[in-house]
């Protein structure tokens, strides 16, 4: 082996981050905060705006054959939406940038863009501009989204204090859930073609994976009740990771009740049927999109 | 071949941009500029904010046999500078997307980013954030930059006035004849790995393909003449393509002089050596990340 390599998983996402962030200069009054956070802040004069990006990458973050493209493009908008609002901020602008290989068709970008464009309806966001090249192989989305805040109404992840309780919005695990189920179907498809996919039952948990949504309701809710989090993240590698990035932040401890983790019904037999724990999926499962701040009052979400 | 199949090689790129534009809704007041200029323009109060991506693939737009990491890095980061130069803005800040195979190392990765760094500290941009994500095959390089503008400085393409002189920085087509030496290299170790590459005599050609710069320096040349141009965008497809833009962009027509073309010596005999015509490579070449815009009076830029 070669002695100056060192394999990427040795380090993990988040050792990367901190080696590839160290010796970054910052060289303008107006960056508020650069990396370390679900996105970066900028000074806009009366108000901060927010950056952040996310990449989207074929057989390792969908697989393309049971991922509908509208659905993808949905999605890898969702992801950066959610990232702008657990800053307590509102989403503004897009740029997306595709890469694809000559087997997609004009056709076949064009789903992606209904996707990315029905996202950007509903969650009313400006596209507003972007790059499509082509790939050797496989297919890259990478969208950067902007947003806004009122400079007193930002959340970073730090600022949690002690003796509050942890409020996460929704139900975790069912994503995870979700992809499981697809991925079954998958190998037996792979087996035998002639086989149909068994997916009833399963449409919640497929529709968390396939289609989720980014929790712009629960940041308006929160507003509408005067309520601002001392600190939040958004849940997108799981319960267990995204606690722990507040508590590190934060500088503080936290204790986790395992009856009090909110699990789906479906989720929860889904998780029986693979011989899972319901509890790891939804600390490990990821792709929730779902709010995690502390509170000192009980707030009743949905 | 399927009816509802269409290559995307039918469209070409500006056409596909158009397909992907339509029916795109804007929801913001704060959207000035959307899709169809170098960068989009967002209203930030008392200034405009500038945003553009671009995307670098492996094998599409480099090819690791000759491109230095550290280089390639470089590149990426000055390719968005460029399109934030074309629209009369300085660069603020910029966020980074890489997705890479298993096959890159940590220090491969830390390579890349000493790249980026080091053009961050060389055009004084701060480096925010980002995502680095696994790829199955292949580097990708997604930066979006964020840039500023004083709201009265801004240039569009649009805007060209009848009469003008229309105005190119620097040298075309070097860049392009740099990819030719690299390609032909390339073509040769293929064929027979124990002969040393001949890339004597061809410094500046492969520094303008390998390690290209954007032109900060003509911008705060024009702001320190009071020269602001009626219009402007930055020759990264050629420079055949980016007059078309200003003219389409402008509603004007335009002629241009052969012996006028700026072509470097060296470009110049190399092309000679490949028997190609170096207008034809200053016209359809790209990468040469000048700027071009129309100007009423004589201006003595290097």
């Amino acid at each position: 082996m070669d002695d100056n390599r060192t394999e990427l998983e040795r380090l993990g996402e988040f050792g990367l981050i901190d080696r590839l962030a160290d010796g970054v200069k910052i060289y303008h009054e107006s960056t508020i905060k650069g990396i370390g956070d679900d996105a970066a802040v900028i000074d806009a004069g009366d108000k901060y705006m927010l950056l952040t990006t996310d990449t989207l990458v074929e057989n390792v973050h969908f697989n393309l054959m049971y991922t509908p493209l509208k659905h993808l493009g949905y999605k890898s908008a969702i992801v950066n939406f959610s990232d702008i609002y657990a800053m307590n901020g509102d989403v503004r602008q897009i740029v997306v940038s595709i890469a694809m290989s000559n087997r997609f068709s004009l056709e076949a970008v064009e789903e992606i863009y209904d996707g990315i464009k029905k996202a950007c309806d509903l969650y009313q966001v400006d596209l507003v501009g972007g790059d499509t090249t082509s790939s050797t192989s496989g297919l890259i989305i990478t969208i950067t989204a902007v947003g806004e805040v009122a400079k007193d109404e930002i959340v970073y992840r730090s600022g949690g204090k002690e003796k509050e309780l942890l409020v996460v919005t929704g139900n975790l695990g069912a994503a995870f859930m979700g992809l499981q189920v697809l991925e079954r179907e998958r190998q037996i498809y792979l087996e035998n073609p002639a086989i149909q996919p068994a997916l009833e039952g399963v449409d919640y948990i497929l529709e968390r994976q396939l289609k989720p949504e980014a929790r712009k309701d629960v940041i308006h809710y929160l507003k509408s009740l005067g309520v601002k989090p001392t600190s939040m993240i958004d849940v997108s590698d799981g319960l267990a990771s995204e606690v722990l990035h507040l508590c590190k932040a934060g500088n503080l401890g936290c204790a986790l009740y395992d009856e009090k983790i909110p699990v789906d019904q479906e989720t929860f037999r889904v998780a029986r049927e693979f011989n899972l724990d319901p509890t790891t999926c939804a600390l490990n499962g990821g792709e929730d999109y779902e709010l995690l701040f502390p509170s000192n009052k009980l707030i009743t979400i949905k």
